[in-house]
């Protein structure tokens, strides 16, 4: 899996991907990422990635054309014949962005099925309208507009990044697959409600707190039907 | 507004925390953060801070003491009178786990209304649940499991930046002001669907992709009546 990362921050992603099972990840040769900065693909001498909105409004609006040529650099650039450049097969363009369509479980599975996926940052008061416009006409079937919930932040990096840790751990080798299996039941619920019931590790007993002596005594008869109950309780 | 973050993995957070407008609001001394490994707090000599989990299932849960400890390390250090660390009147801790409650604009505004944010970063399977009893109990006015949507992550580093990304540009000089302010709209209506009509920035053309005429004439009253429409479009 190649994540692409356009961001007019760059810098913004290197700590979240040097951490932990990304880093590993990346070792193992499991993903890769490759962050570009739009203002490269500004065409004026001082690299202006925005501009005031048409018609008025407060703030600035990110430039079509830096974002648009930053998309199609790195088609460009993956290992494709022009047949497929024109149906884009493996491939999906990703701008966070407030809209109807809110990310979930099954996005992150429909996502982790690809090997390339864009992620286009905005920053600002938005991306000019013609971005999105020329995307849905030139690449209908790769490009998504997806928001990560009913909030408001200062740009699509974090929302990414949430992106990104959610589809990578559903490829194989980047967590343990019996836990990777284990989680797969999540997707098929309408609820994230934990399905398991409250767990507990060592000590027995924290600040007056005990383990339920069901647990303790290790019955795993009474266990499972624990978990079935609390399963059950949810539905 | 002061945000303590507690995570295994405390340098995830540095370049989050140190780019554009997260960092210019460090330096004006609008908010501060505060990251703490709560590994500090194991009290066995190898600083073990997981441990299998009663009853059998794959992976590891981390202990409860540990974090007990690194958040009431954290409440002891707030300048509070004995009977205020007793109400906890102007904290929230939050642990973003999976749960019924998902975080919206609205959680972002009302927690941009403490001085003291703790934010509780789950890894592997999770918590052991003693934590949680702990918490509700001690600081049940205070506690809140909160989610960030239907999606599993690694553990609940992503989902803290999301939610201070959301909460910080909502506190005064963040952002600008005006900016601010418009956006408050949003938080009103139940969808986050852009409540503005698209939106565009020079140049007229884009790839042949052109700026609406109603635009570049610059009639206020039409534009006016466009916005309108467009709003209207969305009840």
């Amino acid at each position: 899996m190649h994540f692409h990362l356009i961001s007019l921050f760059p810098d913004i992603f290197t700590s979240f991907l040097s951490t932990s099972l990304l880093q590993k990840a990346q070792e193992k040769k499991l993903i890769s990422f490759h962050v570009i900065n739009p203002r490269t693909y500004c065409t004026d001498k001082h690299a202006q990635i925005d501009d005031q909105i048409y018609g008025g409004g407060a703030g600035m609006l990110l430039k079509a054309q830096p974002l648009i040529d930053a998309v199609e650099s790195i088609i460009r650039q993956l290992p494709w014949t022009e047949k497929q450049k024109q149906t884009a097969p493996d491939l999906k363009i990703l701008l966070p962005s407030p809209s109807t369509e809110v990310f979930t479980q099954k996005h992150a599975y429909s996502y982790s099925k690809y090997n390339n996926l864009i992620f286009v940052c905005g920053r600002y008061e938005g991306i000019d309208y013609r971005f999105e416009e020329y995307m849905n006409t030139k690449y209908p079937s790769a490009f998504q507009k997806i928001s990560l919930g009913q909030f408001i932040l200062l740009g699509g990096e974090v929302a990414t990044m949430t992106m990104i840790e959610a589809i990578s751990r559903l490829l194989p080798g980047v967590i343990k697959e019996t836990e990777s299996r284990q989680n797969e039941s999540y997707s098929l619920k309408s609820s994230m409600t934990n399905l398991e019931p409250p767990q507990y590790t060592r000590p027995e007993e924290v600040y007056g707190y005990r383990v339920p002596e069901i647990l303790l005594k290790g019955n795993q008869q009474e266990i499972s039907k624990r978990k079935a109950d609390h399963s059950t309780s949810l539905e």
